[in-house]
């Protein structure tokens, strides 16, 4: 079922660029799952790399094997996945978007050194604004689309199956639900291809029967997941955790060539509509990246929503 | 959102009745799975009880710490989980309803001797024909009906996700499905249920257009999932490696207090308009066995599908 | 082989005081692990408790079902494992012996608190000068010394651990070392009970031949160890990564009843010919705590070391 | 610390030559821990092997993602490991040796097509007498003689150290012990490389004080762990889940390239005095298959056992 194409990568390293709480995070929660083979971790603060790599590695006793390193420009080579966190961090009550000039010009330089290195691995970005800076490597890389993604709304589509399983009290492998858009203020739960127990959630509610208006408790709930990273940086001045266990789980769908449905950021060339703009939509991502997105009839309300999350990146981008 | 009630039961211990392959395999991967924190085997051939015992014991250094150990009619009192896998297994070409009356006075007298020593845990049938056998039990064991529950067709579900992630080329925990009704020949699959990317597959294989007829591929993979204890038992003259990742998955939504969506066999009330047969519909398991039938919506074919399976079951019970 | 004798604990219910770096990395390796049903977090920054709290709550799609939420003092009672993180973090430059004033209150009052709801678990201080504190506490809480412990050089144990593997290029989970005494400036390396490959490093060494001088080589590794704190806090700042998988591994021991050797702090009664300090020796450490002190015969120059180390901690005990 | 050489070896792909009881649970337990990519099965019974494959693949929605398939000679080539455990299986009360005659033509026949297909890697013979066939293969090879390696002892070292761990009440991670010499009657406890805790048993027995007389409790496990393949044949007919896991854990030190220490039988070319014959002693197991042979001090009646069971072996091979 998934495929083992012979190539020049090494499938199981992972070179993590961008060494503070979301990189070393990942690399812990990655290290801890056994899924890789070598973790190398970069940064343009050596130090802090090197002491990344100190703090993770002295751990080795009590995790499967993996190599964790220090990693250079020369790691990208045969890298199966290139993990991209540098630059400045989201701040209390800045928008995403803000953050766009000071981070397009930090991941457009490793993604050109990545590509000079002939890299056969995937590019993933997670330093935010996701989705513009996704589009940005895009371009810039000049290989297949799928090959350079961003992490886009899948935290935000595992903080909404959270909420709806603890509403529900189902258990959450049990509660399909997808973010799409921006990972940013105009994300938008596509309620139209959430699924419950084998029911879609306009189905499931009025049968469940546990609140009284479950309209409106959705509606709190899409919210709350908008409004989660906002939460978490007012508590406790960053987020990490969650987004280091969504990286890990992206990571699977490359390393192993899952072909796991992932609402990563990808641009889009006419899927739904839209051309220009990268940013998340329900994407089959195996070794290779983004092998298809998947276009699935969204109510018009959602449909309205998604293209003005286009809009919006489209003209932050050209500002 | 999963609950930790005070309780006499000692929480992550299993009892397995029947040490033959399907109990020893299904012993074998939660040990490997570190769920249990104590597996009780017992058969009435001791022998083979002890020697599954040391087989699976020998292995301790490969997995989490957990006591493996023969049991005994005590250790129901405290059991977390009792798995009923005895009785007389099904021969190549037999009819699952065939077994009944050989299997029913074993189980029966298992599941007498748990009650009397006030069991707290949950009482899960594997044996075969197994909803005859669990609705047998439900009635004498005297105890909430959601306590005492057949594996059904959790594994028949599991092999049309594996069927249906190996036809579409999707990850398989993208792949959401149910077969409903009889573990037998009268199970069909809830199509009007089923989603790959949050799209229902109605949707989704038009869309997808991999395969030209997929209509008639449903029809040949809902087959072959029927078939496939056949199949399997015709090449290798049992099963036992997938019914046991099943039990573990079953276990897992007992021991942990998941609220996992999963078609256990389950005495209906009333819901679906079916009452006094045990058989499988999506149900949500939990520490107490049962909490909830989910009663969706099914096409007007699969109700009457689901209707036609009862009455086989009560024709069944009834002869 | 493990012990699960009835009780009133909720043995898979861990409560961490303090939800800094160290005590929410911990739960977050814990509940990737799938070793505890609950975690309750508390921090008298209630905001930060909250914050970490939801950021690893909202990952939980990820990992095994846990219930991840903020805890209160009546959390106690039924714990299997309270771990105190809270304190003030060693400074970079700092010894550890000069936090002793600013923690011994912080942490003696929830070790009253603990005591005063009945706990019936086991709790473990992580908070340094963490060997005077564990020895306070023990003290303090009136109950069977092994029931406080304190996470003592596990994870200098572990880096000595890693050191050794990469130096001799053989798998970690051959290499057996500890580190005993004060988890602080004075602690120092057994060498007489350091096995590799079944031999002693006395052994070993010579019969492997990779290094030239092993004797110079043992001892820069020592000095690698000791200062392996001083090093990662000069590079970032903090230690969390590492200590957060020693604690999942105490944990392990504690929840499963595992009888595991660790090199935990504890308070001695004799052995070694020590009294009245706690102190890291090899000990074994099961659902009660520490159930045994295994007293090895140390070399001549391991002993007056460990003897040098219990009078530091004498001394500033009395300081 | 691990190695990650550019290969043309897909190395995460697993080869089983047998689809019996062994190779059959081998993949379960392999597809369980998620070590693997490919599991490709082959048998020369056709049937048998499909059987298997669609057994374990049914399970592929509660294991992580791996494809399991029917294999065939081609698949040589690329594997990582390719494990042959087909043969006529070990009968109640038959001796190890008497199986060699009918089992090297097989086991020979397979390494002849996997060295045509110039498979890149290492060939792991699990049929028995392993020892025997494991040198027959080695010299008919012609590769290098890490690169074909057996099984031997490491599941004997396995029980030895779960008997130990159970009669001293101490975590069997904590147990080292090795069971050395040919597979079989011959085969004997290396005592003197036998550590708990960091202490030799000579020290530890004396110290622990748990059992009166603990040489001769040391004479009775010694005898259970030579004995127990024939107890458990004599319970259950054969002998099947412990080497699983055993096989396992052989694998993750190839696949990952772990440089672990394991008791395989691998050819001496002169170490421990001996030569000329395939046996245990503690080896260094990575991804190249043994990279070298861990000489040990033995006491002086371990030394006269190892080469009474190299004299067994050489006499049998001579027969």
């Amino acid at each position: 079922m998934n495929g083992n194409d012979s190539s020049s990568t090494s499938r199981r390293k992972v070179v993590i660029v961008g060494a503070g709480f979301v990189g070393s995070v990942y690399a812990y929660a990655l290290a801890q799952s056994g899924l890789a083979d070598e973790i190398a971790i970069m940064d343009k603060n050596e130090d802090l790399a090197r002491g990344q790599v100190m703090d993770l590695a002295h751990g080795q006793a009590f995790f499967p094997t993996v190599s964790i390193r220090v990693g250079g420009p020369e790691d990208y080579a045969d890298a199966g996945l290139i993990v991209i966190t540098a630059g400045a961090p989201q701040k209390a009550g800045e928008k995403r978007l803000d953050l766009l000039q000071r981070n397009a010009e930090i991941t457009g330089g490793i993604v050109d050194e990545a590509v000079s290195r002939k890299t056969g691995g995937v590019i993933l970005l997670v330093t935010n604004p996701v989705d513009a800076l996704t589009h940005a490597a895009v371009r810039r890389a000049g290989l297949p689309r799928g090959r350079v993604i961003g992490s886009g709304t899948v935290l935000d589509s595992a903080r909404l199956r959270y909420m709806l399983s603890r509403h529900c009290k189902v258990d959450i492998h049990n509660v399909h639900a997808y973010v799409l858009g921006e990972h940013g203020d105009s994300e938008f739960a596509a309620w139209s291809m959430t699924h419950i127990a084998g029911m879609s959630m306009d189905e499931y509610c009025p049968a469940c029967g546990r609140c009284r208006d479950w309209k409106a408790e959705r509606c709190k709930i899409e919210q709350a997941v908008r409004d989660s990273a906002y939460h978490v940086i007012g508590y406790k001045g960053a987020t990490y955790f969650a987004v280091g266990q969504a990286l890990t789980r992206i990571s699977a769908a490359v390393l192993r060539g899952q072909n796991s449905v992932l609402t990563v950021s990808t641009e889009l060339e006419g899927e739904y509509g839209i051309r220009g703009v990268s940013l998340s939509v329900p994407a089959i991502v195996s070794r290779e990246g983004v092998v298809r997105v998947v276009e699935g009839r969204l109510a018009p309300e959602e449909q309205a929503s998604l293209e003005a999350s286009a809009e919006i990146l489209r003209k932050a981008a050209g500002g």
